[in-house]
């Protein structure tokens, strides 16, 4: 429905973010169910798409997150897959040599996505950025 | 094997990648199977490890590469599976809207990691950096 | 809709293709749902199809790729499967001794599909042309 | 065995194919063990590579035919396997249309690979040539 | 629907297939949407249970095949898959040593059932017969 | 051991299937490991192939019977596989409407399999024969 | 349907089975779908239920027999799973020993549960009584 | 090994039951490994079969219980399994009626297997027998 | 419905619970479809948040217990998950050592939930407490 | 290895972590391969149980953490599995009512067993004690 109405307003995800005040990637994965979303920023969103009240309830709602298990076929979100599988157990060498046994925080966390200008072609860039917590007993 | 010469030597994964003058994630992820290694590279790796030639024979050949499934809920690895299975759909929303209809590549692609300081703890920065390629028939 | 729509209207997709000046595969793809279609050829086809704006504008939007796994059972898509499994391991070897470590693109890609006729019986003929990707950290 | 004697010989697969004169992706394919090969050719082979007659033996016995699904998530194989996934109800749609009800044979069947060359980097030609088989009571 | 339209009819599937000259099993699996039906057939076997034309034009659509995987627990079915699972690799054996490499077409094929009298109790004697096809590249 | 013992000696599976008095599939099966042998069939058969006493003991043990999921895969069992996705529920319905609510026993059974000799191309005929079992409570 | 009716006129399972005069277990299962039930009976249940005749009809006709997966998670029934998980090869053992190569039949075949008392707290007793099957070329 | 020295010693089951004086079902379990067998009695069985002191000592081990996956689908064990999907749902109608809220323990719990020679054939007769535990919290 | 009804009117899981005098944790798996709830409660639950008879009695009928397994991935339960990934062993091998051959009773059975105040943040507590079931025949 | 060590030397596993000063459940879980073990401890343990230095060095290294899926259905660790399966979404729900949105950390995370006396039979206590993690960009 929000999908619906924001291309139907033309608006794009940034201006969506940048009424709201929230950074972009939360933004966008909030409208899409991943993050409930305080009363204000919901009304804010519904207003600006003209929704009514009850979007804006059900966007402040506790989500069950998750994705559904075809869209990772998705090819544009496969890459990320296919990255982590071949590079995932390197970045677990790497985080254990540099900080110690632990991981990198999924919840104190962002990611942020930029576009590199590149004479070859522009590039995709996303920053996965989280606090280190180590296994502390 | 290479783990285990590596922890022998005392050598980190930094002090690998600078003696053969490779980018780290590049280097450990070669190290662990999912690059075939340039003849030199490899020689250097084994001889900075004590290690045979047949090593570095295997080290250049061509790989299978994936990761065991197994790995997957390692939590360490696992953190950014579940990155991705929220925050997934949000990036593809992203891409197209900024690029169009594609992909960033993963093949035409590099990974970095680091480490930020933070008051509050320090952080895992975890950057892909892929070529954005658009849908062309 | 649109397939029962090309068929009530007795249109092939060849006929539909030809309307809309685009490749056929990709068009047959676009109208399965594949792709997005630019705004003018998703007017056409709805016009040739006497079907509605709202369908012209979902054809327009970004899908999700990928086919229900229920579909890959279906004997006519089972036999490219099986071909894959009986000869990708092969078809791997010959593009890394051909143009070194890398992938064919399914991005930078096409697809066509051609009768031979045969003696024996004639042969469908289907060819995929992606440009080689090499692995470029 | 056959992939370790290759390297040390220094043969491409296209010397073994030629020394047998047999088709490139069938020679790879039978020597990955999904078809028997006759009895002259498996020797020649072995004596091309100094294997024994014991693995000529086992060259002509005949296979279970398939792949380890982990092998489909290797990138290179699995460009195809996406191919198919995003293509594969437009082909079925376009055999259907083209030839009848019925499907691409996948036994009366061979596969080419070939480079095109081109000015934007040079290409994947993957051909699969089937003869139609319709449905027959 | 149909098999609704069929009990409330009192027809036998051998009644149906009669009236349409079709082989028994043919007949059922192409009501059980299997097979596209020729549109004469197809509109005799609604006009028989009193089915409308829009039903007509359905079976005659190229369908997708394959079964609900929950049926293959169903036990009448599944005895079948039993069978298959504890003397499939013995036909594979005798298909190879007595036809060659190869395999029994299953699109130029026919199955037929029927009850053989027996002392101890009928037996059910299902027989599949399909055209060998040799791999032939 | 059964099957390169076989080949060494050049004897066809009617060959041992003769030499013990068993039904052809059946024996194909037990040497498969999929039937207990009785005592004597079980010493013939050694003796035939020169295989020691522990071999036609290990013939004689209770099997776990079942098939390697990834058999089913080889294309020439597949295709039986394929066959009972689309034809099963009709056999179902027919089993149903001719015998009652049961099922074809695979326990009480047989199966044979005989080449057809056909000007188009000889075909494989596979019979299934088992007794029809009501529910009977 | 059925269940709402039956708490709607507070009847137990042993009302419903007593009325129709059919084994306990049996009416159930045949009321939850896994049984078709003959016209008297299927009239007699709706009649003590006040449903109507379409539902008489809906009972009688042929069932595809089987369980939802997630059922199988279900506390009450898991039990059973898990016993068969500890004790189903010990149980295979001891039917081939006593009776010979073969099964107990699932089709020719009885449940009962009952109540046992015991000062610890009473038990539950559900007896599985079938006719062995031995395997019968 | 135990089943291997247990035919080598022409012993059934009963036998060693009745050696170490325990429950048919329960020995066998405990001897495929899903019990841990007290010290006196893993020495007698080891005796009685010439099996040396680590057999007695691992027989006495804490084992992971469970079942191969694979053996489910073995014939014998499947029409348990096959059962327990036709009927478990009405057994859990019944349990909860008859007991309340709650399971049959599989803890608290034994199994065992009969003969009932019965004129059509004799029959199997297997005996779950667990205590009722209620919801209690 | 109850969850929307909740919030509506404002209230905390903690006030239905007091009102209707259970268990905090038993409460709300009662009323997202865990356990089947008295009479007394049920109607209590309905009058506090206005929801009509035909709540209630749902609310008392016997449930299919178990979880859907999308919900596993979702962050807050999965972290439960892992912890019984990476300590479930050493908690079998602790019941063992302390209780002897056994479980821990989901049956007989609580669950408590608890704020643990802590300088460096607050702390989750989760208390399982369930009877110890020893193996007993 | 160790099991078998601690075994031979009648050791418990209290005895272990007392010896290394170590928390009951953390010492199980390190030695079953869950936690690297400071080298201190490591020696410790190894000098305990009369272990050479090579496995000292193992317990030290950094491991892939996880449980292999059958060890999910022995019934002892089962019993969790079913109490998320039941409680989990309750817990989800409480965690964000008390704490707001976020996790249970399972890394700054503790486990705890205790038994508890009743007489009705002792109770098996598990107390899970993490941080809570509020989700923060």
């Amino acid at each position: 429905m929000i999908t619906a109405a924001r291309v139907r307003k033309k608006l794009g995800w940034a201006d969506i973010a940048g009424e709201i005040d929230a950074p972009l990637v939360w933004c966008v994965a909030a409208l899409l169910g991943q993050h409930p979303m305080p009363a204000g920023q919901a009304e804010r969103v519904c207003a600006l798409l003209d929704l009514d009240s009850a979007v804006a309830e059900s966007l402040q709602s506790q989500p069950s997150r998750g994705i559904d298990p075809a869209l990772l076929a998705d090819p544009t979100i496969y890459r990320f897959q296919e990255a982590l599988a071949v590079y995932g157990p390197a970045l677990k060498e790497l985080i254990h040599e540099e900080f110690g046994d632990g991981i990198m925080s999924a919840i104190n966390f962002k990611v942020d996505i930029a576009r590199r200008e590149h004479p070859d072609g522009d590039r995709v860039v996303v920053t996965f950025d989280g606090k280190f917590l180590d296994y502390r007993w």
